[in-house]
């Protein structure tokens, strides 16, 4: 980075390769500074009427059919897509449905039941609150106890950490590869590496870093991950999330919520439940067509762009939000809470001050808007496909002067 | 009905009331019969655009702000909508958000943990296949008995059956108001009594009623009840289901999947859950906003119809199908397993022939769109508000001239 230093956010747009994406999205006229493309990303332009169809014309006009045409494996297959193009992950392992939370607590009841006897499931406190009731609810249930594996402010959940909190006693140890308010960049492999040195499995929360960092499951060996698609996948408020489970888990784990779309033959409806083969048994009810088709929208952009460019872009842009935030903020106070390594860093920034709540709050009254989250965090998110340069400029030079005009 | 006998289906067309309003659903105009309003309803004409609309507008325009603005509340406003307009449910009861599985899931294993010491969760043999799935899998896990209740083949769940099935080691009572395969309609103030009588609580699927037949849950004393919203509400594939708990309940039942949309302060994000207040606890993850719209399409217009008149035009509709197939094909070995009376009935018609597998591919292969479920049961779904009489004259004739096809 340090050969543009000076250069302005309308230069690096001039220079930015991908910055013709940027159009593809609804809202790319407009002049509102977005940071909040890692809570819900815009839509692609496309969307709208692709919905509109669908509603028209494969609902309207298919009916019922389209069950048996298309639907009924589309959990699947925009899965093995999802796989491909942004988890790293072979077919057959990954299904979109239910929400995060509901896949978080079928992936955990069935990994604790994998590894009868042992006591503890170990998740860091940095991990998203979901994640961590989910975790807690599950201990409760089972009998089991929740082990909580320390954070380090400077380094995110290390080897050392994590090995400190695992052993005999782990049945499960669960992660998340973007922090979702430090923007902590896990290293998958290595604390995978130890979770399984201690006979653990492990599950990886992908929520706030598929779409905008690399995901390698396989390669990493991962047992279980979770992710939801409305961040970086452009999914839509509420669109459903997936999950992963590797091959060599499919023919033994099971889930609790035994419904027909995840017994083996669904329209025999006999009286008894056996789950499926595969990936379909992590299947419950009927999956939520209409909502998990824009996901497909953005995957295909995903895929012509390639994630090794998104990526490029994304620390780009996070890099070039770090030195405009500590140029101009950094007589003010403000204190960056995420990692200044980029190879250490997901696709968004935090900012901590004491007045970042007010910060938030007034900026939003004039069309920027960050998210905020406790204590004091003004998080920038930064989506890779619809962000510019110059409004990454643009806001933080709007946080300085709202921080100016608070601060007198 | 007996007035009638004799005037086909462009006469009743004629004399309908509420004829006119089939031209509010997509394919209207086109001549396929579609007999499976029930496994998916029609999309109206304004949903298209709507969604459209909303991912351009509120979702593009509003990004983030759309949860503080509107969704965030979506779940229980359309949930206070339905209550009002389908399930006779005062507000503050209801949510829409998960799959009918998911929230079944959810409602049972709730109410087990307020009975506890008893044994048992007793469930009819005929209801719908993933409310048996749930309720095995949750005794299992619980160390409870699956207690089935037997189904009178020309009576349904009677009260008598059910009497003989709960006691004092009846935990919940499993049941449908709407028999999937039969159409047999549950009395569900009197089955509710002696389900409390024995000191349990009582779960009621709504799946195949809601919309059709109307539903009456806080004057019935019904403790819990789900269903969902693709069949006679029109969500579209996959759309969300809806959860209702008694207001008495809502204090003190728990469910087990713990999330951030059903803490008590879902920003707070702090160390350890504590439900929400009210019906959101029983919600989890993020809800399913895109999924839900169509819902509220089509409860504007149940509303400006009114579940009344929706309800005769249904009684109307099922009688007349059970008029015309016993005119052409009683001869055919034809055999209704429906009850005959309409005061029983639900919004569907099911009629038994070994041949019914084979003249439904036939019949679909001809835009004449039935449902089929084993064994030999051709079932006509009759939605309200977009079946015509010709429509239900013309199928049958359709399925008449198979039957002769297929015999000969």
């Amino acid at each position: 980075m340090s050969a543009e230093v000076g250069v302005g956010g309308a230069g690096r747009d001039a220079r930015d390769p991908l910055a013709g994406y940027r159009d593809r999205f609804v809202g790319a006229e407009s002049s509102l500074v977005y940071f909040d493309g890692n809570s819900l990303g815009r839509p692609l332009k496309v969307t709208g009427p692709r919905l509109a169809r669908f509603v028209d014309e494969e609902w309207g006009g298919r009916l019922i059919r389209g069950w048996d045409e298309r639907w009924f494996d589309l959990p699947r297959t925009i899965g093995d897509d999802l796989g491909r193009v942004v988890l790293g992950a072979g077919p057959g392992q990954t299904a979109v449905g239910d929400s995060t939370t509901v896949l978080l607590y079928k992936l955990m009841r069935a990994a604790v039941a994998a590894r009868p006897g042992r006591t503890e499931i170990a998740i860091d406190r940095d991990n998203f609150p979901t994640d961590r009731y989910v975790a807690a609810g599950i201990a409760d249930e089972c009998g089991l106890t929740l082990r909580w594996i320390d954070v380090d402010r400077a380094a995110g959940v290390t080897p050392d950490l994590l090995a400190a909190a695992v052993g005999e006693q782990t049945a499960l140890v669960v992660l998340s590869h973007v922090a979702y308010r430090s923007a902590w960049l896990a290293d998958v492999p290595e604390l995978t590496r130890i979770a399984h040195d201690a006979g653990a499995l492990v599950l990886w929360d992908e929520c706030h870093s598929a779409g905008s960092v690399p995901v390698a499951l396989d390669d990493a060996g991962v047992d279980l991950a979770v992710g939801c698609t409305y961040k970086y996948l452009n999914g839509g408020p509420g669109s459903p999330a997936y999950c992963y489970v590797a091959r060599r888990h499919l023919d033994t784990l099971t889930q609790p919520i035994q419904g027909w779309m995840g017994a083996v033959d669904p329209f025999l409806m006999g009286p008894t439940y056996a789950p499926a083969e595969g990936i379909r048994r992590f299947l419950s009810g009927t999956p939520p067509i209409v909502g998990m088709l824009a996901v497909q929208d953005m995957l295909d952009l995903v895929e012509e762009v390639g994630m090794p460019a998104v990526r490029a872009k994304s620390v780009e842009l996070t890099s070039y939000a770090v030195e405009v935030a500590e140029s101009l903020l950094g007589d003010h106070g403000g204190v960056l809470a995420s990692p200044r390594d980029p190879a250490q860093r997901g696709g968004h920034v935090t900012l901590d001050h004491p007045l970042m709540r007010e910060v938030t709050a007034a900026l939003w009254q004039q069309d920027v808007i960050p998210d905020y989250r406790d204590p004091g965090g003004l998080r920038i998110g930064l989506s890779p496909l619809s962000t510019s340069f110059a409004e990454v400029e643009r806001g933080l030079e709007m946080v300085r002067a709202t921080l100016d005009g608070l601060s007198t």
